[in-house]
């Protein structure tokens, strides 16, 4: 049974989709109508921990209903916190079993970059809707077949670009669209932190570490965001100022962009740098936002005065919010896997660039 | 004869070197003990115009002398409005007699860069002291030959360069010096204006034009001065958006820096985005300058609640009226000749790398 579930429930009643679907294992995928949306985290790292499991203790359209994870101490600190039944708990092993189990309708992908992929496309495969952790994945060709896996399996895909659902990067992106102050001819965007540590897989090629993919999308998209573009050409330079750390991958990366519109941007992005910070010239005024990514705070000020300053209780959890209030209606996600895409495919032509020395076209 | 006026001065006392040099046309370029030095100014377009002769009226070391200009119409304009006598002012053919003049102690060259050499030479040759706006020479060679020209005629060499002698300025050269917030490690400087005018020696290759020299070298400076250090390999990047207009030199010209301690700066400047500012990203805090090389008002803050807002009359007046005071007490200049070919010479490399689309070292 092939429905999308926005032509199905627009030629359904909700009750009769709700007697249709229930105890169809088949079918456990598109979900019977539920105020709330069951997400199983899969990865219980750092981010799973600090951010997305206190945000969905937050959030109205979804909660936490089951995890995964290849850690059985996790899984029992985890079970017990937040009182998640057995039947909702999976290894990496029995994880496709999720298919048959009606509480999870989005699997959400919190691992290192290297596994996305195989998660993503298992998830889709069983039939879920798919939340996947940025970087979307170590390469385009990834991405591709991700996005392919969702669409045939017929679920949804979306990035945990937490960015573009917080008002106040949506306030930046709008002058773009506006052109309140004209075009956009500048744009420097810096995304950075200290990181210490030594054996993460953010320190790891093969697990898909590296500032870039890490921190320099949210210095990337500063620049996207800014302008409402997609880079043409990029120009970028890897560094390190500590090689004994960063063997593998790069710690800091510059890149320079080319817009369509003759816009250029100057990016940096590091793990032995604290910055976060965007500046926008255009042709009549000029946008500042520092921090212009972080997890809470972001805010600003444009040339005629405009603040932006809009207090937000939980990026995570309105991302989350609105990813499946789309989810539920069947309406267009705001940060899909074509925009993970989009990044991915800069990041992959500024190694290219790293590697030649020279300007990349995109 | 040949005496360095730091040595003379020492040895002598002031008002025996004044009945020395009393009379004597040799000796013209060696200033007797005034309270004032007489500056001629050479080129009479906006810049003397608007900033240095009105800077002449505040300085308490020097005083508005003479000119040079080809333009009779502007030599009997200026002759009037700053009561010039008839003979302190000169044409490009006759300046040379210069030398014979002891009302003018210092030359200053505010003709177009591809002029510069030529007359820094012949007024070093005068034996008068040289002020040398910037960009001191579109090549080194011109540089090299400029500062050697003042050498071996026994005369000072100072580059217009106001910032250097701006507070504000200095204030932030002065935390990389005390490594108030540890090793510099990203700077990102912007030094840009809209020039909407299309037949200007900023448009003009031949008279030494182009962004990078005339606004490229505060981006510049601004990582050099915010490191402390002499960048070691550059990335460059030239652009326009007016090709009508920007044929010969770019418009924009975005420029990538590495320094030896590490330190990066992204730098960016143009002719066709009004921006000017500078942000300094170190181990254990930040700074911000916006403005940070305007002709007023540059200020900024730092990551530990300092301000820099230090008011300032005029960059120009401080500037000559230091200069001056170097020259007379045989001290150091704060920007001799050696630090405007510090930075031609990375614009120097900047081109190579345009040309080859790739880093080059410095």
């Amino acid at each position: 049974m092939n429905i999308e579930r926005r032509d199905f429930l627009s030629t359904l009643t909700l009750a009769s989709a709700a007697t249709l679907f229930s105890g169809n294992p088949l079918l456990a995928s598109i979900s019977p109508k539920k105020d709330k949306l069951g997400i199983a985290l899969v990865g219980l790292g750092y981010y799973s921990t600090d951010l997305l499991a206190p945000a969905l203790q937050l959030t109205e359209k979804c909660y936490l209903a089951g995890i995964v994870t290849g850690t059985p101490s996790k899984a029992e600190n985890w079970k017990t916190k937040y009182n998640i039944p057995d039947k909702n708990i999976y290894n990496y092993q029995n994880f496709d079993q999720i298919a048959n189990n009606p509480d999870i309708d989005i699997v959400y992908v919190v691992l290192p970059p290297s596994m996305h992929r195989e998660f993503v496309v298992r998830a889709a495969k069983a039939g879920k809707h798919v939340f996947c952790e940025k970087p979307m994945a170590p390469s385009v060709a990834d991405c591709e077949a991700m996005i392919s896996a969702c669409k045939s399996n017929k679920v949804k895909l979306a990035i945990g670009y937490r960015c573009q659902h917080d008002p106040n990067i949506q306030a930046y992106m709008q002058v773009a669209k506006d052109q309140k102050f004209g075009k956009v001819k500048m744009v420097t965007s810096a995304a950075g932190y200290v990181d210490n540590r030594t054996t993460h897989w953010k320190q790891n090629k093969k697990l898909g570490g590296g500032a870039m993919g890490d921190m320099g999308v949210y210095a990337l998209q500063g620049a996207r965001l800014a302008t409402g573009e997609e880079p043409i050409s990029v120009i970028a330079q890897a560094s390190t100022t500590r090689p004994e750390i960063y063997k593998e991958v790069e710690e800091t990366m510059m890149f320079m962009l080319e817009f369509p519109s003759g816009a250029r941007a100057s990016c940096q992005t590091s793990f032995g740098i604290n910055m976060n910070y965007l500046q926008v010239n255009y042709e009549k005024g000029w946008l500042k936002m520092e921090p212009h990514s972080a997890y809470t705070g972001n805010k600003g000020s444009m040339s005629d005065g405009t603040i932006i300053n809009v207090p937000l209780k939980s990026q995570q959890a309105k991302q989350m919010d609105e990813d499946c209030t789309a989810i539920m209606a069947g309406t267009d996600l705001i940060a899909p896997g074509e925009e993970g895409l989009r990044d991915i495919r800069v990041v992959e032509a500024i190694y290219k660039s790293v590697a030649s020395g020279k300007s990349v076209k995109i």
